[in-house]
Protein backbone atom coordinates (compact mmCIF):
# COMPACT_ATOMS: atom_id res chain seq x y z
CA UNK A 1 0.00 0.00 0.00
CA UNK A 2 1.62 3.21 -0.96
CA UNK A 3 -0.54 5.48 1.46
CA UNK A 4 -2.91 5.18 3.88
CA UNK A 5 -6.15 6.09 1.83
CA UNK A 6 -5.45 3.35 -1.81
CA UNK A 7 -6.66 4.79 -4.43
CA UNK A 8 -8.69 1.35 -6.11
CA UNK A 9 -10.07 1.92 -10.09
CA UNK A 10 -12.85 -0.18 -10.32
CA UNK A 11 -13.98 -1.27 -14.16
CA UNK A 12 -16.29 -3.97 -15.55
CA UNK A 13 -17.54 -5.54 -18.79
CA UNK A 14 -21.00 -5.04 -18.48
CA UNK A 15 -21.28 -1.70 -18.53
CA UNK A 16 -21.00 1.37 -16.29
CA UNK A 17 -24.69 0.94 -15.12
CA UNK A 18 -24.53 -2.79 -14.74
CA UNK A 19 -25.89 -4.05 -11.25
CA UNK A 20 -22.33 -6.34 -10.79
CA UNK A 21 -20.02 -3.16 -10.78
CA UNK A 22 -22.20 -1.01 -8.53
CA UNK A 23 -21.67 -4.15 -5.76
CA UNK A 24 -17.97 -4.29 -6.69
CA UNK A 25 -17.67 0.07 -5.89
CA UNK A 26 -19.41 -0.17 -2.70
CA UNK A 27 -17.48 -3.43 -1.28
CA UNK A 28 -14.39 -1.11 -2.19
CA UNK A 29 -15.56 1.97 -1.02
CA UNK A 30 -14.25 1.13 2.80
CA UNK A 31 -10.95 0.37 1.68
CA UNK A 32 -9.96 3.40 -0.43
CA UNK A 33 -10.13 6.55 -2.71
CA UNK A 34 -12.46 4.30 -5.59
CA UNK A 35 -12.42 6.17 -8.89
CA UNK A 36 -15.10 4.19 -11.85
CA UNK A 37 -13.99 4.00 -15.30
CA UNK A 38 -16.29 1.88 -17.60
CA UNK A 39 -17.85 1.07 -20.50
CA UNK A 40 -20.96 3.38 -21.61
CA UNK A 41 -22.65 0.04 -23.01
CA UNK A 42 -22.22 -3.56 -22.49
CA UNK A 43 -18.68 -5.59 -23.64
CA UNK A 44 -19.24 -8.58 -22.91
CA UNK A 45 -16.51 -11.23 -24.73
CA UNK A 46 -14.80 -8.03 -26.24
CA UNK A 47 -11.64 -10.01 -25.27
CA UNK A 48 -8.54 -7.80 -25.24
CA UNK A 49 -9.50 -5.83 -27.67
CA UNK A 50 -8.91 -1.92 -28.15
CA UNK A 51 -10.09 0.50 -30.12
CA UNK A 52 -7.92 2.13 -33.32
CA UNK A 53 -9.90 2.18 -35.69
CA UNK A 54 -12.22 5.65 -34.06
CA UNK A 55 -11.94 7.80 -31.39
CA UNK A 56 -12.79 7.65 -27.84
CA UNK A 57 -15.05 9.68 -26.06
CA UNK A 58 -14.61 9.55 -21.81
CA UNK A 59 -17.15 11.43 -20.17
CA UNK A 60 -17.64 12.23 -16.24
CA UNK A 61 -21.09 10.69 -14.84
CA UNK A 62 -22.66 11.33 -11.87
CA UNK A 63 -24.50 7.86 -10.83
CA UNK A 64 -23.51 7.02 -7.70
CA UNK A 65 -22.98 9.94 -4.74
CA UNK A 66 -19.37 9.93 -3.31
CA UNK A 67 -18.04 8.70 -6.12
CA UNK A 68 -15.68 10.04 -9.03
CA UNK A 69 -17.04 7.76 -12.04
CA UNK A 70 -16.46 7.65 -15.84
CA UNK A 71 -18.17 6.40 -18.96
CA UNK A 72 -16.14 5.70 -21.91
CA UNK A 73 -17.20 4.95 -25.54
CA UNK A 74 -14.39 2.03 -25.45
CA UNK A 75 -13.58 -1.65 -24.79
CA UNK A 76 -12.98 -2.89 -21.12
CA UNK A 77 -8.91 -2.63 -21.86
CA UNK A 78 -9.79 1.39 -23.18
CA UNK A 79 -11.21 2.52 -19.98
CA UNK A 80 -7.92 0.77 -18.38
CA UNK A 81 -5.64 2.68 -20.64
CA UNK A 82 -7.72 5.92 -20.48
CA UNK A 83 -7.91 6.00 -16.58
CA UNK A 84 -4.14 5.21 -16.27
CA UNK A 85 -3.17 8.22 -18.80
CA UNK A 86 -5.80 10.58 -18.66
CA UNK A 87 -7.95 10.29 -15.45
CA UNK A 88 -4.86 9.09 -12.87
CA UNK A 89 -2.75 11.03 -15.24
CA UNK A 90 0.25 8.71 -15.07
CA UNK A 91 0.07 8.34 -10.86
CA UNK A 92 -1.15 5.01 -11.01
CA UNK A 93 -4.04 3.59 -8.06
CA UNK A 94 -3.25 0.81 -5.73
CA UNK A 95 -5.10 -1.38 -7.22
CA UNK A 96 -7.32 -2.43 -10.13
CA UNK A 97 -10.50 -4.37 -9.95
CA UNK A 98 -12.60 -5.49 -12.62
CA UNK A 99 -16.48 -6.61 -12.24
CA UNK A 100 -18.04 -7.92 -10.73
CA UNK A 101 -19.04 -9.79 -13.88
CA UNK A 102 -22.13 -11.46 -14.44
CA UNK A 103 -21.24 -14.51 -15.60
CA UNK A 104 -18.65 -16.95 -15.34
CA UNK A 105 -15.06 -16.08 -16.42
CA UNK A 106 -13.28 -19.41 -15.40
CA UNK A 107 -11.36 -22.27 -17.28
CA UNK A 108 -10.79 -21.11 -20.95
CA UNK A 109 -13.51 -18.12 -20.88
CA UNK A 110 -10.53 -16.06 -19.26
CA UNK A 111 -9.53 -15.27 -22.97
CA UNK A 112 -12.68 -14.21 -24.47
CA UNK A 113 -13.54 -12.19 -20.99
CA UNK A 114 -13.67 -8.30 -21.32
CA UNK A 115 -13.89 -8.62 -17.67
CA UNK A 116 -10.50 -10.66 -17.67
CA UNK A 117 -9.02 -8.46 -20.02
CA UNK A 118 -9.06 -5.08 -17.91
CA UNK A 119 -7.32 -6.47 -15.19
CA UNK A 120 -4.74 -8.07 -17.23
CA UNK A 121 -4.31 -4.68 -18.84
CA UNK A 122 -4.06 -3.17 -15.19
CA UNK A 123 -1.37 -6.13 -14.55
CA UNK A 124 0.31 -4.69 -17.51
CA UNK A 125 0.17 -1.63 -16.56
CA UNK A 126 2.21 -2.37 -13.13
CA UNK A 127 -1.11 -2.50 -10.98
CA UNK A 128 -2.09 -5.43 -8.60
CA UNK A 129 -5.25 -6.13 -10.37
CA UNK A 130 -8.34 -8.63 -9.67
CA UNK A 131 -10.89 -9.82 -12.10
CA UNK A 132 -14.03 -11.09 -10.38
CA UNK A 133 -16.73 -13.23 -11.89
CA UNK A 134 -19.86 -14.35 -10.45
CA UNK A 135 -21.94 -17.63 -11.78
CA UNK A 136 -25.43 -15.71 -12.60
CA UNK A 137 -25.86 -14.36 -15.77
CA UNK A 138 -29.14 -12.56 -15.06
CA UNK A 139 -29.69 -9.14 -14.51
CA UNK A 140 -31.61 -9.34 -10.52
CA UNK A 141 -28.50 -11.94 -10.08
CA UNK A 142 -27.99 -11.96 -5.79
CA UNK A 143 -24.09 -10.98 -5.28
CA UNK A 144 -24.59 -10.84 -1.57
CA UNK A 145 -22.52 -13.94 -0.77
CA UNK A 146 -19.60 -12.83 -2.78
CA UNK A 147 -18.96 -9.39 -0.94
CA UNK A 148 -17.09 -10.85 1.81
CA UNK A 149 -14.55 -12.87 -0.36
CA UNK A 150 -14.00 -10.02 -2.63
CA UNK A 151 -13.38 -7.75 0.26
CA UNK A 152 -11.19 -10.07 1.61
CA UNK A 153 -9.02 -10.71 -1.87
CA UNK A 154 -9.13 -6.87 -2.12
CA UNK A 155 -7.34 -6.68 1.55
CA UNK A 156 -5.05 -9.30 0.77
CA UNK A 157 -3.89 -8.03 -2.95
CA UNK A 158 -3.56 -4.39 -1.24
CA UNK A 159 -1.85 -5.78 2.14
CA UNK A 160 0.81 -7.91 0.21
CA UNK A 161 0.80 -6.89 -4.10
CA UNK A 162 0.80 -9.82 -6.60
CA UNK A 163 4.08 -12.01 -8.11
CA UNK A 164 5.84 -9.86 -11.07
CA UNK A 165 3.10 -10.13 -14.09
CA UNK A 166 0.50 -11.65 -12.61
CA UNK A 167 -3.11 -10.90 -11.71
CA UNK A 168 -6.07 -12.98 -10.16
CA UNK A 169 -8.77 -14.23 -11.75
CA UNK A 170 -11.51 -15.05 -8.86
CA UNK A 171 -14.81 -16.33 -9.82
CA UNK A 172 -17.54 -17.29 -7.61
CA UNK A 173 -20.46 -20.16 -7.82
CA UNK A 174 -23.85 -19.82 -6.81
CA UNK A 175 -24.67 -20.99 -3.44
CA UNK A 176 -26.22 -19.66 -0.90
CA UNK A 177 -22.79 -20.80 1.44
CA UNK A 178 -19.58 -20.54 -0.67
CA UNK A 179 -17.30 -23.03 0.80
CA UNK A 180 -14.68 -20.86 0.83
CA UNK A 181 -11.35 -19.72 -1.19
CA UNK A 182 -9.35 -22.32 -3.31
CA UNK A 183 -6.28 -21.25 -4.82
CA UNK A 184 -6.45 -23.18 -8.59
CA UNK A 185 -5.17 -23.91 -11.96
CA UNK A 186 -7.12 -22.65 -14.98
CA UNK A 187 -8.74 -25.96 -16.28
CA UNK A 188 -8.85 -27.40 -19.79
CA UNK A 189 -11.68 -26.75 -21.14
CA UNK A 190 -12.84 -25.75 -24.90
CA UNK A 191 -16.38 -24.12 -26.23
CA UNK A 192 -17.91 -26.65 -28.93
CA UNK A 193 -19.70 -23.89 -30.84
CA UNK A 194 -23.54 -24.71 -31.72
CA UNK A 195 -23.96 -21.87 -34.80
CA UNK A 196 -27.62 -21.24 -34.73
CA UNK A 197 -28.86 -20.84 -38.53
CA UNK A 198 -31.36 -18.35 -39.33
CA UNK A 199 -33.06 -16.45 -42.32
CA UNK A 200 -33.56 -12.62 -42.29
CA UNK A 201 -36.70 -11.84 -43.98
CA UNK A 202 -34.66 -11.20 -47.67
CA UNK A 203 -33.78 -15.06 -47.74
CA UNK A 204 -30.09 -14.36 -46.40
CA UNK A 205 -28.52 -16.79 -43.86
CA UNK A 206 -26.99 -15.41 -40.37
CA UNK A 207 -25.81 -17.43 -37.66
CA UNK A 208 -26.18 -16.47 -34.09
CA UNK A 209 -23.05 -18.13 -31.83
CA UNK A 210 -23.91 -20.20 -29.49
CA UNK A 211 -21.85 -23.07 -27.44
CA UNK A 212 -21.27 -26.03 -25.06
CA UNK A 213 -18.28 -25.94 -22.05
CA UNK A 214 -16.81 -28.87 -23.14
CA UNK A 215 -14.18 -30.18 -20.11
CA UNK A 216 -11.12 -32.21 -20.81
CA UNK A 217 -9.96 -31.89 -17.33
CA UNK A 218 -10.55 -34.21 -14.31
CA UNK A 219 -7.95 -32.66 -11.81
CA UNK A 220 -9.32 -31.73 -7.98
CA UNK A 221 -6.80 -28.38 -8.41
CA UNK A 222 -9.03 -26.77 -11.54
CA UNK A 223 -11.08 -23.61 -11.31
CA UNK A 224 -14.00 -26.03 -12.31
CA UNK A 225 -13.64 -28.61 -10.05
CA UNK A 226 -13.40 -25.51 -7.24
CA UNK A 227 -16.89 -23.91 -8.59
CA UNK A 228 -18.49 -27.17 -8.78
CA UNK A 229 -17.92 -28.17 -5.19
CA UNK A 230 -18.94 -24.52 -3.73
CA UNK A 231 -16.04 -22.55 -3.30
CA UNK A 232 -14.61 -19.31 -4.65
CA UNK A 233 -11.81 -20.10 -7.47
CA UNK A 234 -9.01 -17.93 -7.52
CA UNK A 235 -6.30 -18.48 -10.32
CA UNK A 236 -3.23 -16.25 -10.46
CA UNK A 237 -3.06 -15.53 -14.67
CA UNK A 238 -0.04 -14.39 -16.45
CA UNK A 239 0.69 -12.03 -19.46
CA UNK A 240 3.55 -14.13 -20.71
CA UNK A 241 2.31 -16.41 -22.98
CA UNK A 242 5.55 -18.23 -23.54
CA UNK A 243 5.33 -21.77 -23.65
CA UNK A 244 8.51 -22.31 -22.42
CA UNK A 245 8.54 -26.04 -22.28
CA UNK A 246 7.78 -26.18 -26.16
CA UNK A 247 10.97 -24.32 -26.92
CA UNK A 248 13.24 -27.19 -26.70
CA UNK A 249 11.22 -28.78 -29.19
CA UNK A 250 11.11 -26.64 -31.90
CA UNK A 251 15.04 -26.16 -31.34
CA UNK A 252 15.19 -29.43 -32.85
CA UNK A 253 13.20 -28.57 -35.66
CA UNK A 254 15.02 -28.12 -39.41
CA UNK A 255 14.62 -24.49 -39.51
CA UNK A 256 17.83 -23.24 -41.42
CA UNK A 257 19.05 -19.85 -42.78
CA UNK A 258 17.99 -19.68 -46.19
CA UNK A 259 20.39 -18.87 -48.95
CA UNK A 260 18.28 -15.47 -50.52
CA UNK A 261 20.73 -15.54 -53.58
CA UNK A 262 19.38 -19.38 -53.99
CA UNK A 263 15.82 -18.01 -54.35
CA UNK B 1 -0.63 -35.28 -41.63
CA UNK B 2 -3.82 -37.21 -42.09
CA UNK B 3 -4.14 -37.38 -45.34
CA UNK B 4 -1.30 -37.04 -48.78
CA UNK B 5 -3.70 -33.64 -49.38
CA UNK B 6 -3.64 -31.49 -46.33
CA UNK B 7 -6.36 -29.22 -45.76
CA UNK B 8 -4.86 -25.55 -44.47
CA UNK B 9 -7.68 -22.94 -43.37
CA UNK B 10 -6.06 -19.22 -43.92
CA UNK B 11 -7.13 -16.74 -41.98
CA UNK B 12 -6.31 -13.22 -41.12
CA UNK B 13 -7.15 -10.02 -39.55
CA UNK B 14 -6.58 -7.32 -41.51
CA UNK B 15 -9.59 -8.87 -43.93
CA UNK B 16 -10.06 -10.93 -46.96
CA UNK B 17 -8.90 -8.09 -49.17
CA UNK B 18 -5.12 -7.24 -47.77
CA UNK B 19 -2.46 -8.36 -49.80
CA UNK B 20 -0.64 -9.89 -46.90
CA UNK B 21 -3.47 -12.78 -46.89
CA UNK B 22 -2.56 -13.30 -51.27
CA UNK B 23 0.71 -13.23 -50.08
CA UNK B 24 -0.25 -16.27 -47.15
CA UNK B 25 -2.60 -17.83 -49.62
CA UNK B 26 -0.04 -18.31 -52.47
CA UNK B 27 2.59 -19.45 -50.02
CA UNK B 28 0.00 -22.49 -48.90
CA UNK B 29 -1.39 -23.49 -51.99
CA UNK B 30 1.40 -25.87 -53.30
CA UNK B 31 1.67 -27.29 -49.43
CA UNK B 32 -2.09 -28.67 -49.55
CA UNK B 33 -5.69 -28.29 -50.29
CA UNK B 34 -6.21 -24.14 -49.20
CA UNK B 35 -9.66 -22.93 -47.70
CA UNK B 36 -9.95 -18.97 -46.52
CA UNK B 37 -11.91 -17.67 -44.16
CA UNK B 38 -11.66 -13.98 -43.50
CA UNK B 39 -13.29 -10.75 -41.85
CA UNK B 40 -15.24 -8.76 -44.67
CA UNK B 41 -13.26 -5.54 -43.08
CA UNK B 42 -9.85 -4.83 -41.30
CA UNK B 43 -10.37 -6.18 -37.72
CA UNK B 44 -6.91 -5.68 -36.29
CA UNK B 45 -6.45 -4.96 -32.23
CA UNK B 46 -9.59 -6.93 -31.88
CA UNK B 47 -7.64 -9.37 -29.69
CA UNK B 48 -9.68 -12.42 -28.88
CA UNK B 49 -12.96 -10.56 -29.41
CA UNK B 50 -16.56 -13.07 -30.39
CA UNK B 51 -19.62 -11.49 -31.18
CA UNK B 52 -22.76 -12.63 -29.20
CA UNK B 53 -24.71 -9.29 -29.48
CA UNK B 54 -25.37 -9.60 -32.91
CA UNK B 55 -25.45 -12.60 -35.79
CA UNK B 56 -22.77 -13.45 -37.45
CA UNK B 57 -22.79 -13.23 -41.95
CA UNK B 58 -20.64 -15.92 -43.92
CA UNK B 59 -20.56 -15.37 -47.58
CA UNK B 60 -18.80 -17.32 -50.28
CA UNK B 61 -16.73 -14.71 -52.32
CA UNK B 62 -14.67 -15.01 -55.69
CA UNK B 63 -11.22 -13.28 -55.19
CA UNK B 64 -8.70 -15.67 -56.47
CA UNK B 65 -9.20 -18.79 -58.91
CA UNK B 66 -9.42 -22.31 -57.36
CA UNK B 67 -9.37 -20.90 -54.26
CA UNK B 68 -12.50 -21.35 -52.15
CA UNK B 69 -13.16 -18.52 -49.94
CA UNK B 70 -15.31 -17.24 -47.49
CA UNK B 71 -15.49 -13.82 -46.09
CA UNK B 72 -17.42 -13.17 -42.53
CA UNK B 73 -18.70 -10.10 -40.89
CA UNK B 74 -17.39 -11.02 -37.72
CA UNK B 75 -13.87 -10.74 -35.41
CA UNK B 76 -10.79 -12.95 -36.72
CA UNK B 77 -12.01 -15.35 -33.57
CA UNK B 78 -15.15 -15.57 -35.33
CA UNK B 79 -14.03 -16.87 -38.43
CA UNK B 80 -12.53 -19.51 -37.10
CA UNK B 81 -15.38 -20.67 -35.67
CA UNK B 82 -17.49 -20.51 -38.77
CA UNK B 83 -14.74 -22.32 -40.84
CA UNK B 84 -14.59 -25.36 -38.20
CA UNK B 85 -18.63 -25.63 -37.67
CA UNK B 86 -20.08 -24.39 -40.87
CA UNK B 87 -17.18 -24.83 -43.63
CA UNK B 88 -15.43 -27.40 -42.46
CA UNK B 89 -18.26 -28.81 -40.59
CA UNK B 90 -16.84 -30.29 -37.64
CA UNK B 91 -13.80 -32.54 -39.49
CA UNK B 92 -11.12 -30.37 -38.95
CA UNK B 93 -8.41 -29.31 -40.79
CA UNK B 94 -5.03 -29.94 -40.80
CA UNK B 95 -3.22 -26.03 -40.01
CA UNK B 96 -4.62 -22.82 -39.45
CA UNK B 97 -2.40 -20.24 -40.96
CA UNK B 98 -3.00 -16.41 -39.84
CA UNK B 99 -1.71 -13.66 -41.58
CA UNK B 100 0.38 -12.45 -42.90
CA UNK B 101 -0.14 -9.35 -40.94
CA UNK B 102 0.36 -6.02 -41.90
CA UNK B 103 2.78 -4.89 -38.82
CA UNK B 104 4.79 -7.02 -36.21
CA UNK B 105 2.86 -9.21 -33.42
CA UNK B 106 5.89 -9.59 -31.52
CA UNK B 107 6.33 -9.47 -27.34
CA UNK B 108 3.45 -8.08 -25.44
CA UNK B 109 1.78 -7.68 -28.69
CA UNK B 110 0.64 -11.28 -29.03
CA UNK B 111 -2.43 -9.73 -26.40
CA UNK B 112 -3.92 -7.72 -28.54
CA UNK B 113 -3.76 -9.00 -31.84
CA UNK B 114 -6.74 -10.06 -34.09
CA UNK B 115 -4.01 -12.46 -36.43
CA UNK B 116 -2.86 -14.33 -32.55
CA UNK B 117 -6.08 -14.69 -31.67
CA UNK B 118 -7.11 -16.78 -34.45
CA UNK B 119 -4.01 -18.84 -34.40
CA UNK B 120 -4.90 -19.12 -30.63
CA UNK B 121 -8.52 -19.83 -31.28
CA UNK B 122 -7.76 -22.50 -33.76
CA UNK B 123 -5.13 -23.95 -31.75
CA UNK B 124 -8.01 -24.19 -28.84
CA UNK B 125 -9.99 -26.04 -31.67
CA UNK B 126 -6.75 -28.65 -31.87
CA UNK B 127 -5.66 -27.37 -35.08
CA UNK B 128 -2.02 -26.80 -35.35
CA UNK B 129 -2.06 -22.73 -35.85
CA UNK B 130 0.44 -20.37 -36.61
CA UNK B 131 0.28 -16.70 -36.70
CA UNK B 132 2.99 -14.60 -39.05
CA UNK B 133 3.17 -11.20 -38.74
CA UNK B 134 5.79 -8.36 -40.62
CA UNK B 135 7.46 -5.24 -39.61
CA UNK B 136 5.89 -2.81 -42.54
CA UNK B 137 2.70 -1.56 -41.75
CA UNK B 138 1.96 -0.17 -45.43
CA UNK B 139 -0.87 -1.70 -47.75
CA UNK B 140 2.17 -1.57 -50.45
CA UNK B 141 4.39 -3.71 -48.24
CA UNK B 142 7.39 -6.60 -49.61
CA UNK B 143 6.23 -9.93 -48.19
CA UNK B 144 8.31 -11.89 -50.85
CA UNK B 145 11.88 -12.49 -48.07
CA UNK B 146 9.39 -13.80 -45.44
CA UNK B 147 8.15 -16.59 -48.19
CA UNK B 148 10.43 -19.33 -47.94
CA UNK B 149 10.48 -18.82 -43.95
CA UNK B 150 6.34 -19.05 -43.93
CA UNK B 151 6.73 -22.25 -46.10
CA UNK B 152 9.42 -23.89 -44.48
CA UNK B 153 7.48 -23.57 -41.13
CA UNK B 154 4.58 -24.54 -42.32
CA UNK B 155 5.96 -27.48 -43.81
CA UNK B 156 7.76 -28.08 -40.18
CA UNK B 157 4.43 -27.87 -38.47
CA UNK B 158 2.52 -30.00 -40.69
CA UNK B 159 5.26 -32.79 -40.86
CA UNK B 160 5.72 -32.71 -36.78
CA UNK B 161 2.41 -30.87 -35.59
CA UNK B 162 2.96 -28.71 -32.24
CA UNK B 163 2.86 -29.62 -28.62
CA UNK B 164 -0.31 -29.92 -27.35
CA UNK B 165 -2.02 -26.52 -25.88
CA UNK B 166 0.47 -24.75 -28.08
CA UNK B 167 0.69 -22.43 -31.17
CA UNK B 168 3.36 -20.55 -32.92
CA UNK B 169 3.72 -16.62 -33.34
CA UNK B 170 6.50 -15.92 -36.26
CA UNK B 171 7.49 -12.63 -36.96
CA UNK B 172 9.36 -11.24 -39.96
CA UNK B 173 11.85 -8.13 -39.47
CA UNK B 174 12.14 -6.16 -42.39
CA UNK B 175 14.79 -6.73 -44.27
CA UNK B 176 16.19 -7.41 -47.84
CA UNK B 177 18.24 -10.51 -45.89
CA UNK B 178 16.69 -12.44 -43.34
CA UNK B 179 19.42 -14.01 -41.28
CA UNK B 180 17.16 -17.02 -40.24
CA UNK B 181 14.17 -18.42 -37.70
CA UNK B 182 15.69 -17.64 -34.00
CA UNK B 183 12.84 -19.89 -31.42
CA UNK B 184 12.37 -16.91 -28.62
CA UNK B 185 10.63 -16.22 -25.69
CA UNK B 186 8.03 -13.30 -25.56
CA UNK B 187 10.22 -10.33 -24.91
CA UNK B 188 8.84 -8.25 -21.59
CA UNK B 189 7.06 -4.58 -22.72
CA UNK B 190 4.51 -2.42 -22.59
CA UNK B 191 2.94 0.16 -24.28
CA UNK B 192 2.68 3.39 -22.86
CA UNK B 193 -0.40 5.10 -23.87
CA UNK B 194 0.20 8.49 -25.47
CA UNK B 195 -3.77 9.65 -26.07
CA UNK B 196 -4.08 12.35 -28.88
CA UNK B 197 -6.88 15.10 -27.23
CA UNK B 198 -9.10 16.39 -30.06
CA UNK B 199 -12.70 18.82 -29.83
CA UNK B 200 -15.09 17.72 -32.35
CA UNK B 201 -16.93 20.35 -34.24
CA UNK B 202 -19.59 20.70 -31.06
CA UNK B 203 -16.82 21.46 -28.78
CA UNK B 204 -16.49 18.13 -27.11
CA UNK B 205 -13.34 16.36 -26.10
CA UNK B 206 -12.35 12.94 -28.26
CA UNK B 207 -9.47 10.88 -27.83
CA UNK B 208 -7.28 9.18 -30.52
CA UNK B 209 -5.04 5.80 -28.76
CA UNK B 210 -1.41 6.05 -29.94
CA UNK B 211 1.24 4.77 -27.71
CA UNK B 212 5.00 4.37 -27.48
CA UNK B 213 6.48 0.67 -27.00
CA UNK B 214 8.53 0.44 -23.98
CA UNK B 215 11.01 -2.78 -23.86
CA UNK B 216 12.05 -4.04 -20.42
CA UNK B 217 14.15 -6.97 -21.37
CA UNK B 218 17.56 -6.68 -22.05
CA UNK B 219 17.45 -10.67 -22.97
CA UNK B 220 18.67 -11.94 -26.06
CA UNK B 221 16.66 -14.34 -26.24
CA UNK B 222 13.17 -12.75 -26.78
CA UNK B 223 11.77 -12.08 -30.47
CA UNK B 224 12.21 -8.27 -30.32
CA UNK B 225 16.14 -9.02 -30.21
CA UNK B 226 15.44 -11.32 -32.48
CA UNK B 227 13.97 -9.14 -34.68
CA UNK B 228 16.59 -6.08 -34.03
CA UNK B 229 19.03 -8.67 -35.39
CA UNK B 230 17.37 -9.12 -38.60
CA UNK B 231 16.27 -12.50 -37.71
CA UNK B 232 12.56 -13.74 -37.62
CA UNK B 233 11.31 -14.60 -34.30
CA UNK B 234 9.32 -17.76 -33.89
CA UNK B 235 7.74 -17.66 -30.35
CA UNK B 236 5.44 -21.05 -28.92
CA UNK B 237 2.60 -19.39 -27.19
CA UNK B 238 0.04 -21.35 -24.82
CA UNK B 239 -3.38 -20.38 -23.96
CA UNK B 240 -3.17 -21.56 -20.66
CA UNK B 241 -2.74 -18.53 -18.63
CA UNK B 242 -2.28 -19.81 -15.62
CA UNK B 243 0.72 -18.38 -13.30
CA UNK B 244 1.75 -21.70 -12.14
CA UNK B 245 4.64 -20.18 -9.91
CA UNK B 246 2.13 -18.24 -8.27
CA UNK B 247 0.13 -20.61 -6.95
CA UNK B 248 2.81 -21.12 -3.85
CA UNK B 249 2.91 -17.68 -2.98
CA UNK B 250 -0.94 -17.34 -3.01
CA UNK B 251 -1.72 -20.63 -1.00
CA UNK B 252 0.10 -18.52 2.26
CA UNK B 253 -2.29 -15.42 2.00
CA UNK B 254 -5.20 -15.69 4.43
CA UNK B 255 -7.94 -16.56 2.33
CA UNK B 256 -10.28 -18.63 5.26
CA UNK B 257 -13.54 -19.79 5.01
CA UNK B 258 -16.24 -16.99 5.97
CA UNK B 259 -18.88 -18.26 8.46
CA UNK B 260 -22.47 -16.91 7.00
CA UNK B 261 -23.83 -16.52 9.73
CA UNK B 262 -21.66 -13.84 11.04
CA UNK B 263 -22.59 -11.84 8.41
Amino acid sequence: MKNNVPTILVVNDDGIDAPGIKVLIDAMMPLGKVVVVAPDSPQSATGHAITIARPLRLDKVHIYPDVEMYKCSGTPVDCVKLAVNKVFKGKKPDMCVSGINHGLNHSINVIYSGTMSAAMEGAIEGIPSVGFSFADFSYDADFSACVPYVKMVAQQVLEHGLPEGTLLNVNFPKADNIKGLRVCRQAKAKWAEEFDERQDPHGRKYYWLTGKFILNDKGEDTDVWALENKYASVVPVQYDFTAHHAIPVLNNWELDEINSDEN
